[in-house]
């Protein structure tokens, strides 16, 4: 697999370069009988959206989303579904400049050096607008996790270094920055503006909770739950970290710290605590599901940068144009989409087993 | 694929349970004409093996590796390669007490609520002794990765919240707890035997890296190489986070700072700084790989907790037996075989591209 | 993986109903540099499309394939190839008497069965509509392979019981049944038309064979090229029958007359004879490679019919249309298709080993 | 994957060569409360066993197999099921004179082609004896069939080119051909004597039939259920030709003769006949499978034959010692685990849609 599928039981396969004339995704495995229409997949794309506020690249792509396949009278027929996005706004000659020179912090000296030829127009494959078609198949995997009770939720923890104080799930959607602490998202707008002005660009981490995941998803050894999330937020171009539970923060605790004391509850066991966030040996244990992704800052900023190009020799470079000076607020549908996505899929994987 | 198989071109398969019969390792994909003997394997599983210090568990394993196929006059042939560990020391009488309880911080319950059905001897299948598999198949790695110039090492960070100091690869097997730091290393004994005699258990952070990978590695999208780097090493048992560079220190960085720029070398071009620890848009850029987990304390402790049995009864249990107070030292040969299968795949996959 | 992806190296992902907006393919792992156009694919397509001769359904659709995405300035770039041809001719109102009918012979009852669903517009999924998805991913498989000096060639045998005399492949694209015998073709047309005429439908074999097949393709055991490309073959709806090389003769000639003496040729070796169709312990020999498929006589007939409809009671249905009386013809460059995918897979696989 | 693994859900990895230690396979995803022993496995093992009559190689292996994981006080525990057979009687001396020629047809060549080393001690892992691993896997298929009421059962319809006249399968275990006619066993074994005194080797034709079916197994276009079992069919080394239902005489049948009309029956459908042999559109349609194959006459015939060594030299060569002059008998049992494999894998598949 040359890297462009993902998932075994709901099985997502993308294509589409920034600047060619469309990004899409293939969905095969979709439940049979699942209510699907273009409105719920636009619902998530418009949470991802360029130009959904100030914070965001002021380029504006109105992400359409068509089915072509898959749903027949409003249900879903158990055969693939195609959704497909045509690019709209193609300013390739924005990146004219850049057709030889490697952009730092981007993947143009890695693609070269792996293909020897690269679509130098906004990254092309590596550009960020193939998540759109991440997103896309995510509404999917979210629909068939409300037939579950599983719900889904994004949200910024960190921007810039500021740290959301109070914990608001309300508050979300209200604020651009995507943040559970409506004060927190006030400083944190004001840091990205300042970032953006000084020609630079700023991260933050991302939390992915979870509620209502069965105890029993996920397999042992290789594809426990936490390797298969750490592998689908991993693949998000801007995540450099990832944590389950208590994460990074365990290194530093205690076994009688760390250690979840479980209860009983319905004939089985509940987590009393949570430092795992979910899993235990791979598999999840019924309480909620809880990752955070450490968000690098946007690689496109405007001051110069030394590189080199593709005759090897040194240049400067700035990247002008109209980039996302923090990633955060967009990333965050992303990253539910693939939490979404992976969920599903063990979903389906375990009703092979056969069991409740 | 139900989770014991990892890789494409480089394919393993383990099998085995803690009291078993054995554990053991098919690895599919291997080159022909490699020299391969069971004392190649054996080194790496000295490393991991219990009883190899005062900071390890007591038990003794002696873990002899036997390959029963896939070599032939000394030399693989192509086909593949199966390597049996037989179990030796069975005292599953120890376990005898956790037959029908849900030991806090193991997989008990998970499994349970997942199979219905589980082989309670010392975790069986989740077992940490899995992992003896996973360092065999990982020699077989680390021998194609040295044909090409690739070397991989891993190293203690931190434990029980102690963090090096100094950085002298020469320290690493000279100290029990393989800390780069040596001075670092005799606190860290102290703080692990402190954590034991009070019943407990202490955690750390690990590094590895590989130096010697060539540009071009990893594929965009979804198998990214850091993607397919956190699913091998968050499929190991401890690990609860995972990062790649800087991180989660990313997180608050300025792109100006985090961004690598580019020099000339041997006409194509050589990252300044390794912020991004050896990748870029998921493929190798040529500098060295930096990934890091966090390791969580162990969970078998003697310290009494609250739990619940299969029968639904809340129950209170102490983990006596012998049990690592702190497996940094042993999971660092673990992590490195599981970076090593890792980047064997991949320069297996990029030579399909037909590139150089 | 539900069904809709094929190939480890070259990953080909169909989607699209015969009745739905559109048919397509997403092809990952084509290697970069390939000239590529949407002509490249065209002429493939063309030979496949409905309407192209007296003896094909007189349906016409241009089935124009679109490039989204992969190609890029003429050149493959080695990331995803999305080809998208849109349905163009849609009658469904030819089908809405069927549409609780389950019509013999075809996947309407085994689908309604599977997934308690389906889109009874013409098949649905399950329609050759579909094929034309396989054939544009064909025609990127044959340009890697004429890369390598291998051609991939179809052409009937035997229609309606008449049998091929003589062999002449230039015959092949001259005649409307693209049989290798001229005086046999004419044959073939009566046939067809006479069985058209008694509302009924033919059947016939198709040989296909590969020039230029380096020895060393194909893997052992449960990946012999052989049982990949029965495998492709056999996932055309209309096979009932694969073999290679002597086939089902084998089964009747002693060891003696079956094994393909070796002659010394190039510093290694050549089969003298080729009862093994170009394959030895499933790997390739160097011999060209020669694969037979047994064509059923299509399901849409116009005679009537006893059957069942969704309420389970006893129906009786005349399918009238415009259907292929004999899909021989049309089913080459289908085949064609599907052991160019086999052979580029197998190729590129290959290329992983290191070997020249 | 390079070939040694096969399915998706009860997920077989096979190992060893013919003059090795040991033959042994993994079987992962094998569903958690399976009663299974040793002695399971043995009866099909015994069933393969060289040896076990007069008409079969004289060579004797006892073939013992031993559990290694996965089964936990008698029953399975999800994880996987590792199972090893000792090779016993090595007579690698045997083959000391084919230590550099190419066997013609065997696979001595294009392993040579393909690796560029072999073992070349009976095979190595081309050798038949790797079906021994097949069989234990198909072993645990079967038990998994049998607790839905599906029954595999094969036997030869043809040896030599006597076919069976009459068709009691009471007579498959009473006669050594395992042929439903018990007269034609008879003339079946006198022409197996009579080629092994002539230095030569005989072929046939093996059908196998899977009763107890549901509708719904198998998926849509590359998956269909003939295209699993033709792969997993053709996987066999001595197969060279499949067929389903009517096969390559579906070729010569007009479209109103081969589609099978539909029966009302239980509130669904019921084929009345079964041209079909069990599948449509990919899917099984709820009457018996019906597949069948053509079995070469084995390639070690001690007839002289001329071939070729390593330096590219023509030599002769005669392939004296016990080698089965027919290998239909042998195969039989190989060929059920084969298709019991593949059903069972597309049971665990379907369940996984949550369709009754």
């Amino acid at each position: 697999m040359p890297g462009s599928c993902f998932g075994e039981f709901l099985v997502v396969s993308t294509f589409g370069e920034s600047h060619g004339p469309a990004v899409g995704v293939v969905v095969d495995g979709v439940p049979p009988g699942l209510a699907l229409s273009e409105a719920d997949v636009q619902r998530d794309l418009d949470r991802r959206r360029p130009g959904q506020s100030a914070v965001t690249t002021a380029r504006r792509e109105s992400d359409r989303a068509e089915i072509l396949s898959g749903v027949f009278e409003g249900l879903t027929t158990g055969t693939p579904v195609a959704i497909l996005v045509r690019n709209e706004e193609h300013r390739s000659s924005d990146y004219e400049r850049f057709r030889d020179a490697f952009r730092p912090g981007h993947a143009d000296w890695s693609y070269h050096a792996k293909y020897g030829i690269r679509d130098w127009r906004g990254g092309g494959r590596s550009s960020g607008r193939e998540t759109a078609a991440r997103v896309a198949a995510g509404a999917i995997a979210r629909k068939i996790l409300a037939g579950h009770g599983i719900a889904v939720t994004g949200y910024a923890l960190e921007i810039a270094g500021i740290r959301a104080g109070s914990f608001d799930l309300a508050e979300v959607e209200r604020n651009p920055v995507r943040c559970v602490d409506a004060a927190a998202a006030g400083l944190m707008e004001r840091a990205i503006a300042e970032a953006k002005d000084a020609g630079d660009s700023v991260g933050g981490v991302v939390e992915v909770v979870a509620e209502g995941v069965p105890a029993g998803l996920g397999d042992p050894v290789f594809d426990k739950l936490e390797a298969l999330l750490a592998h689908a937020l991993m693949s998000v171009g801007a995540v450099r970290g990832f944590e389950v539970g208590a994460g990074f923060a365990a290194a530093r605790m205690r076994g009688s710290a760390f250690n979840d004391e479980l209860a009983a509850e319905g004939g089985g066991a509940r987590p009393v605590t949570n430092h795992a966030g979910g899993v235990a040996g791979g598999i999840s244990n019924g309480a909620p599901l809880v990752v955070r992704c450490a968000i690098r800052p946007p690689a496109s900023i405007s001051r110069p940068q030394r590189t080199v190009n593709e005759r090897g020799e040194p240049v400067e470079i700035s990247i002008g144009g109209r980039h996302d000076p923090c990633i955060v607020p967009r990333a965050v549908p992303v990253l539910e989409a693939m939490v979404a996505l992976v969920l599903a899929d063990r979903l389906l994987a375990q009703r092979s087993l056969g069991r409740p």
